[in-house]
């Protein structure tokens, strides 16, 4: 608690403990986010997602650049999965934005998974939610890659940059198709190489023939890394947010905001407590029943569980006669 | 469970409508998996993962033609989160696995989720004890990506190729340190380009690099579009299989899938579990209440859980004085 009323006075030394306690799964952090989410949805959020090698991480440097310029103190969270794997290691791309850690009005952090089902995606609202009520006027969330778990966390953001970049090969027709809808603006960056103009026609085609009622998406070029494009790119931000339609868009996103929330808080919470029902070597026994086929899956978690939690509420709509 | 002894026969559409089943979480499928599992474990499962415009369609492609020359019946599972979101479109490069679809040896199903957390891996883990069950000699498992979910699908197979190709910018060093570990065998595929010298030069650095006591991944080279290079990736396929240390790694990876599966296929019984206790609007009011910061998250679910699953079992071992 005198933790969470340090981050709300804007205290960073207590933010970046709070999310180190937040990314561990940590149990005592339930009281503390409670506390402070009072305080949130004030920051403006913007995801960066799209395929590697498309120089996310150069863009969101002359993100912080721009924002900074207009006086506005930022936070970033690099959303890598892979780092799981690797340990968290901050790696090639990420030592850029090093350059800014000598200034107060930039805090960054790295997320990665656990290797728990959902546990990024709730660790990373989880983080969102304390930077925005320690006052933070922006928020960018980085992702790596286009998976469920990246869509997941950009869907945490108010405006979603999907960056592009010229000549992708053949996959990027799966990319686009996955990104359409989530995607606020499209950004081709690298957009000083052959092919942007493909890519644009290519983008403006799929556009055309995406039948749903959102805005379309407009599309962007930048060369991040030479800084061209980024005041045009924010021009675009800022105009979406002073545009017709913007403070319903606003709301709903807001409510499909909470309701991912409340999924991978619950999800986690389910976790946490079946874990703590189990003896000692009971998972291990069950999970070695399984591998060697003695049991089967769904049968093994119906034995754990029981008639746990028992039905409630709505009860028998599923049930045909 | 008519169903079941038809899968277990062979039938093809039979495979198919359950696939369709566990496809959409439907509740009748438990028994279904719980009746074929025990004749699951015999399909050799190859999971092909790698970001895309590496040429993986193309690679499985002249896998399956590979195997069924040596007279094996193949399963290939298209994993694509994106498609999710297009609504399970088959793009681009998903239909030219569509020329092996008049061949009753070769059986082909794209697996998307449905926007539940874990969904994607619970439902990839039972199409392939499906397809594994109804005597499919190889599942070939492609996924779309590096996300976290990717590669908690790609764990469900017995030997892992992680495709890259040359001069992927500079993102692809995140990707590297993020597969590393669950690389069984690297290919190198459009390696008649510039610079697959130079890519496995610095995946044999990176390898150097690493220090875990797994054998180390052999690196190959492919150009699938030609086919070439692809008896020489079966060789090493097949040579691993016959290697020292394969049994008891084949082992471990059995007793991980296990553990992998029960995760998933827990989370989604909870899932389900919870949603049945839901009175009809409550879900909506508590996402309402959470979007307007009536509500934080960690209290809503404290609200809707209750003390439901009560502790029991372990406990107390992780409350301190």
């Amino acid at each position: 608690v005198e933790l969470a009323e340090r981050i709300l006075t804007g205290d960073r030394r207590a933010l970046a403990r709070a999310i180190t306690l937040v990314e561990s799964g940590h149990e005592e952090t339930a009281g503390l986010l409670s506390r402070v989410y009072p305080s949130t949805g004030r920051a403006r959020v913007i995801g960066v997602t799209g395929p590697p090698g498309a120089g996310k991480s150069s863009l969101v440097d002359r993100m912080i650049a721009h924002e900074r310029g207009r006086g506005a103190s930022l936070g970033v969270i690099a959303v890598d999965p892979s780092s799981a794997y690797s340990g968290g290691a901050i790696l090639g791309d990420r030592v850029r934005m090093i350059g800014h850690s000598s200034d107060s009005g930039v805090f960054i952090r790295s997320m990665a998974t656990r290797g728990h089902l959902g546990g990024l995606s709730r660790a990373t609202g989880d983080a969102l939610d304390l930077m925005d009520a320690s006052g933070l006027d922006v928020v960018l969330v980085e992702t790596v890659g286009v998976g469920q778990d990246e869509v997941e966390v950009v869907e945490l953001a108010d405006t979603v940059l999907v960056v592009l970049v010229p000549g992708m090969g053949d996959d990027i027709q799966a990319i686009k198709a996955g990104i359409l809808e989530i995607a606020d603006l499209f950004v081709i960056n690298k957009s000083d190489r052959e092919g942007a103009d493909r890519l644009e026609a290519e983008l403006q085609h799929m556009l055309t023939l995406a039948d749903n009622d959102r805005p379309r998406p407009q599309i962007l070029r930048t060369v991040a890394i030479k800084g061209e494009g980024i005041d045009e790119l924010f021009a675009a931000i800022d105009r979406r947010h002073a545009g017709r339609g913007w403070e319903e868009s606003a709301r709903e996103r807001r409510r499909a905001r909470a309701g991912h929330r409340l999924e991978a808080v619950l999800a986690a919470e389910l976790r946490r407590r079946v874990e703590r029902r189990l003896a000692p070597g009971q998972w291990e026994d069950l999970v070695e029943a399984v591998a060697e086929r003695r049991e089967d899956p769904y049968h093994a978690v119906e034995s754990l569980l029981g008639d746990l939690p028992p039905s409630a509420g709505a009860l028998g709509t599923e049930e045909g006669p």
